[in-house]
Parts: C-alpha cells; sequence; structure tokens
C-alpha cells in the first residue's frame, strides 16, 4: 500500500485516483478548487468532473499542495497541459526527493514546444528515472465505473515502470510497460488533434469509411513525428497510439471528438468553449503540435488544417473536403 | 471508357458497380440467382443485397457468365470467399486472354489455406501481373450512396495497379496504389475475425476502452501474421489494414461487427445464420485464418479464440474475459 498524490480533480485525475483506490492505496486529490475538494472528502463524489462515481473511502482532497504531497510515495499530475509549468514551479519544492512523478496529461507546450515529461524535467528538476507516464483508451467515466481497460504505463527506467504497473494494476485496469516515454506521450498529444478532426467529419454527417480513413491518416502523421523525435513506431500501433486513437474517435465520451463535432455542426471555437466545462486538450494543443513538427520538419497535414478551423481562419467543411479531394496517389507519399 | 464484369451480386459487388458506373463505365453484373438480375435490369435496384440505391443506367445484370464477360476488359470477382474454386472453374474458360481480374474478397479459402489471389492463380491459370486487389474502410451501403471513401487498389506490376486505379477513381471513391498484394488481402481477411470479437465484446455490453484495445490487440496480430508472409508492415498501418478494420469495428453496418454482436448477446452461431441474408465472412473464414496461422507458426489468440466461439466450443463472454483477465506484461510480449 502506498500513499500518492494525485494533482488535478479534472475527469481524468479523478477516475485515475478510482483506480489507484482500486488497488489498494491512500489517495489525495489536490483540487485548485475548495468546494471540489469538500464535495469529495465529504460526499465522496466529484459532482463537478465526474457527477454519478461514488469514490472510495480511501480517496480524499485537499486545496493544499503540501498536504497532499505530505509522506507521497507517488505525484500523479493531471492538470491541463498548459497550465502544468506554472502549477509545478509551484509544487516543486514540496516533492519529496524519491517521489515518481507520473504524467496523465496529454499534450505540448505552447510556445517551448516541449512534451509534459520535458516540462515536468526542467522545472522539477527531476531525472528521466522518476519520471513516467500513463496512456492508453482510457475514457475516464468508464474507468471510474470499472469498466476493463489496459493502458500504457512508460519510464526510460524499466524497474520503475514494473513499479508502476504494480501500484496501478487492478482487476479492470490493466498496465503493461513500456521504456519509450517519447512515443507514448506523442501518441497522447496527437490523438486529441486527430480526434478534432474526425469529430468534425462527423459534425459534417460524413460516415464511418471517411472517419476510417481520416482515422488512418492521423496515425500515420503521429507515428511520423514520433519517429522524427526517435520514438518506437510500434509504440503507436499499440495501445498508447491506435488505441488511444480509436476510443478518442469512436466515443461521444471524447471531449476532442465532442468538440469537434460541434465545429462540425458550425459553431465557432468561442462559442463551442463556452458551452463545455473542460476545454478539450486538442483545441489547446493542437497549434504546439504544429509548431513542433514545422520545427522538426515533419509534414502534418490534419496538425495544420485542425488549428486553421480551431483558431477561426478555415470552416471544418473545407478542411474535410480538402483531405477528400486531394489527388489520388501511391498510399506511402 | 471500359466494359466491366462484375461476378457477384451481393451488397460489395453491386456498391463497387456503382462506382464503376459513375467512373464512366459500362457494367455487367453476374448473379447467380435470375430474379436477382432480373430486378437489377428492370427495375435498377439490387432489392436485396443493396436495397434503397438506384442504380446507374449502365449497370446491367445476367446469369450467365459469358454474356458478363463478352468484351470485358475487367472482371471483377466479389462472391462468398469459400465458393470463390468453384464458381471461377466453371467461368475460367471464358475469361478472355487479357483480361484483368479484380479481387474484392476478403477471406482465406477452408482447406488448401490459400488466400483469393492464390486461388485465381492457381484455378484462372492466370499470372501475377493479371491479379488485383481492392480493399480498405469500404461500408458498401455509404460507398453506393457515394460518400466519401479511399481504398487501396493493389498489384505486384505497379503499371495494373496504377490502369485500376484510373478504372475506379470517381469523385467520391479515391484509390491508392500499392504492390502488397498479401497484407491488402491478409489485412482484409482478419479484420473480419476482429470485427467478429469486437462485435461480441459490444454485445456483452462493453465499452470503447474495451473495443480499442481488442482492436488494437488485433491489428497486431494481423501485422504478425502478413509478415510471416512477407508482407510490407506498412500496408497493415494503411487504409486496408487499420482503415478497413476500424471502419468494419466501428460500424453497425458490419455484418460481422453485428454477428459478433448476437454471439455476444448469447445467441448459437446457427440462430445468428437463421437470422441474416448474408452470412458474415468472418463467420465462414475464421477457421482458415486460424489454420494458416498455425501451419505458418504465427501466435494468434483473436482467431483461435472467435473461432471457438464460432464453432460453439466457447462462450463469448470467456472469450472476451479471458483477453481481460491475462496477466499483464510488457507490451511487446
Amino acid at each position: 500500500m502506498s500513499r500518492v498524490a494525485v494533482f488535478g480533480a479534472g475527469s481524468w485525475g479523478t477516475a485515475f485516483s478510482v483506480v489507484l483506490a482500486d488497488a489498494g492505496h491512500d489517495v489525495t486529490v489536490w483540487g485548485r478548487r475548495e468546494e471540489v475538494c469538500t464535495t469529495i472528502r465529504e460526499k465522496h463524489e466529484n459532482t463537478e468532473y465526474l457527477p454519478g462515481v461514488r469514490l472510495p473511502d480511501t480517496v480524499t482532497a485537499t486545496p493544499d499542495p503540501a498536504r497532499a504531497l505530505d509522506g507521497a510515495e507517488w505525484m500523479v499530475l493531471a492538470v491541463p497541459s498548459q497550465s502544468l509549468r506554472e502549477n509545478l514551479a509551484q509544487w516543486s519544492a514540496l516533492v519529496p526527493d524519491d517521489t515518481v512523478l507520473v504524467s496523465l496529461m496529454k499534450g505540448v507546450e505552447l510556445g517551448s514546444l516541449k512534451r509534459m515529461s520535458e516540462v515536468i524535467a526542467e522545472v522539477g528538476g527531476v531525472d528521466a528515472e522518476r519520471i513516467s507516464v500513463v496512456s492508453g483508451p482510457n475514457l475516464a467515466a468508464p474507468i471510474a465505473g470499472r469498466e476493463p481497460a489496459a493502458s500504457v504505463v512508460a519510464c526510460a527506467d524499466e524497474e520503475v515502470a514494473l513499479r508502476l504497473q504494480d501500484l496501478v494494476h487492478t482487476r479492470a485496469f490493466r498496465p503493461y510497460t513500456s521504456t519509450d516515454v517519447v512515443g507514448c506521450e506523442i501518441g497522447g498529444a496527437y490523438k486529441n488533434v486527430v480526434g478534432l478532426c474526425v469529430g468534425m467529419a462527423v459534425g459534417l454527417g460524413f460516415g464511418d469509411n471517411t472517419t476510417a480513413s481520416l482515422i488512418t491518416r492521423g496515425l500515420a502523421e503521429t507515428a511520423r513525428m514520433a519517429m522524427a523525435l526517435s520514438a518506437d513506431p510500434l509504440t503507436l500501433m499499440g495501445l498508447a497510439g491506435l488505441g488511444d486513437l480509436v476510443a478518442t474517435c469512436s466515443s461521444p465520451l471524447s471531449r476532442n471528438r465532442t468538440f469537434g463535432e460541434k465545429l462540425g455542426r458550425g459553431m465557432t471555437t468561442e462559442e463551442v468553449v463556452a458551452s463545455t466545462r473542460q476545454v478539450a486538450e486538442g483545441a489547446k494543443s493542437c497549434a504546439s503540435i504544429r509548431d513542433l513538427a514545422r520545427q522538426i520538419g515533419v509534414d502534418a497535414p490534419v496538425a495544420e488544417a485542425v488549428t486553421e478551423v480551431v483558431q477561426g481562419r478555415m470552416q471544418a467543411q473545407d478542411m474535410v473536403e480538402a483531405f477528400i479531394e486531394r489527388a489520388t496517389k501511391h498510399e506511402r507519399d
């Protein structure tokens, strides 16, 4: 039994704390807002971000980072990717020296174009063997409902990956180890962007043949970027690549797909944001992924086009049609 | 403009004849049953297998193979995979010498364990450069409805692949060329089996996290077999692998997924067959794919388990749970 601090009381942080509690650990969720923490503590429910799920008694919550980290052997990070740097800067002095940091975040930082593990290393002053990632086809609500799911737990140090696997292994949640942190992170970040693209096609009324083609193209683009960053292409064909992508693109529960669907139906980004509680990661991170692709010289038509639509410079319809209308050629070109 | 004979008046053969007619060709569909042909000829509709779609005037139909093949530059084969050998044996003497054969079939022959292109070569006495394959995320009804879709057209001879691309290219249907016939055929045959497996999970009430994991595992198994047969692994990551698989597993229109769903809800194979007009390919071909995997020494747990369920020796529930319950390990193992 370990003490685990989960930073971030959104739907995925909360659902993951259910996994941790089911695995037998003491979990303290840190939440920015006092009232969310109070409800978790007193009503055993996150009524705002994961309504309807009774949280185990071993899950508590606090808005005080020092209390959350007190004695924590593991620090799980589940804050929005674009606020990680600012948040972690405030917490890093509180993190015990041998605590392992676990990223649940899926995005690339705007401006610096760094992956989440890179931001953690830089801001937290943490070595690679203390930074790990969980990524896979893990829509939050079904995970909290103990629906069976598999995932990848990755760390450059395989020993740590094995410890993390042991930490989060339950009857319903099946973690597979990997040492390919980069592949997992690129897969996780990119699927949000592809999810937006597929959502737009769905919102425009296109069917399964079209969305399957877009998913295929999106995964190829993801693998190109991952390989340019020295990731293992097989990671992208696994649970943290293909698996996560398919779950996101298939499920009406996916925030990114839903966000895209609303854009496809003609809403503006501002209108969609105003209608949403938790903004889809892809809507914030698409520009950074596009910029990263440009920086490393990778062709990224999906990230380019999705960013144009999200930023209001292109209609979703024109984007989807452009993908369909482009000249036929050899599949590899 | 070419003359094209389409052998097989099922839903995919009929939908493909719409693509061919839209591309400007004269199409003659051969159908086994006189009344289906008469309806196509006189009512411009295949009321039995593709109801509600008005077929172009340049599509006609006949139960006479000689008439269908008269002057045909292309012979499209869209019969059930297990009856190809018997059918083609009756037709091969009628096929003009320079006619290119195009396989739309997705399966592996029981007993011989041959792919469709191998059966064509053997029975038709046709060289590899006259045998081609079309495969991709192409659910029949949306294709007939001119919903945008992409596909792979493959032939060992790239020149022929390019001619085929030109033949079937329309505003809605986008063919990409490939020379990897084996990869396309294994992707097409295997996705039916994985589609059954995913359908069972859906029928049992599992959600998108679970099905995404099964799809991921299924594609890895497909790629293993394809690579053992010297296919290009990238083909499996493309439209004829991942794309076709995702479309099949996502769509309620997929016969294989639907067949699996019924098994998942507790029906027996006999009951599902009795309730279905066109039996799902995977239900007939799963045993041959399993046998092929055994013959070439490839580990194929999905094909093994699906065959057990289809043949009534295992409950769908036990199969899905076995996949979920197996011990955690390194993702690559």
